[in-house]
């Protein structure tokens, strides 16, 4: 009965995962948090919402991701809208901007031994032709379904990467004061008690809560 | 007195002249028509609306200018908005499509020894990190009135390119129908007596619409 249970809730997270993600807004930064975990698990160290000069103007960069011998620039596109696409002009000046860093960074003799490289991620989807221009480019491109073994659906999956909003056990506004403290994951909440209690959960409320985020972790 | 009526009328049409590119709109087409005849009054070749190969992709350029060893591609950003400014993510990714139809030339030998140029040409404002950028980038900028000695406010007057949405002595529906046709300045409309009379104007109503435009545009 517990395996059954714990399989039942693991498909529904799953099929609730795109809308999940889709939760995480209105507000786009929340959705940086969880693009900043997500390149946390592949063992980088990241850090959201950084200022970073170019050659020509100072850029906003959503996520920077680092680990030894590589430096990732990453741009979130958060869409509210399930069919919104992001279109070739994003990764068109997300390459702009990041050949405007690189160019810094070569005057100064910055990173020189490291790979850096520019990203553009999407809840939503790309164009054809954002596809196209970003492989041609060379930068990098994940949406919820693209690419096959590095979209978000594969990584949230596969990594234990379920956001608080997959939780049914919470409701919208318990949910909503988690993406506020910055607690997005929820591996997170279960390191995050204390949050629960102070919510007014009950200790069955909280353990209802833990067993959910457990089996949908995988933990 | 016609001298004096002749100032009066330079005067209002000078002083209504930023509204009446924004009678333009709603959309964006006769504001690119309206781009091009400015580059056509410098002695380019223009079209409007064309499809260029880049290396990576295809792109739609709004206006396309050409002269004796120059070629010029512009992206027009018409706002209905007064106080809407376009922002350096337009620069940015005018120039990331600038230098990948650039390197699509390159490899096929094409207008080697032609000066080659992007522009990006707004009837409201850029942003100063717009301008930062395009300055650095060598790429042209032109909006309601940068720059100072090439704005729309100086080349208008200067070059006497009243848009027909200058004129009050039309209404919207017959200045809409002129846009409709392509005709999008005085100047041209001075040629098209016929759809004035197509309108139902007689030749005392026609007569005064020319006398405006006329004054207007110096002739």
């Amino acid at each position: 009965a517990l395996l059954k249970k714990k399989k039942a809730y693991r498909a529904a997270g799953r099929y609730r995962l795109k809308k999940a993600i889709f939760d995480l807004g209105p507000s786009g930064y929340p959705f940086e948090l969880f693009i900043g975990r997500l390149f946390e698990s592949f063992g980088y160290q990241v850090k959201t919402d950084q200022k970073i000069s170019g050659k020509c103007v100072q850029h906003e960069v959503d996520v920077v991701a680092v680990k030894p011998g590589e430096q990732v620039i990453v741009e979130c596109k958060f869409h509210s809208d399930y069919r919104a696409k992001t279109n070739v002009q994003v990764p068109l000046y997300i390459d702009s901007r990041f050949n405007d860093i690189k160019e810094k960074w070569a005057e100064e003799g910055r990173y020189k031994d490291m790979n850096v490289r520019g990203y553009v991620v999407t809840n939503a989807r790309f164009t054809k032709d954002a596809i196209a221009f970003a492989e041609c480019a060379g930068l990098g491109l994940i949406s919820w379904d693209y690419p096959k073994d590095g979209s978000l659906k594969y990584f949230t999956d596969k990594a234990g990467l379920y956001p608080v909003t997959s939780l049914r056990s919470l409701n919208k506004g318990q949910k909503k004061e988690f993406l506020e403290e910055g607690i997005v994951l929820c591996r997170e909440l279960l390191k995050n008690e204390d949050l629960l209690r102070k919510q007014g959960l009950n200790e069955k409320q909280i353990s209802k809560v833990f067993d959910e985020a457990r089996y949908l972790t995988g933990q």
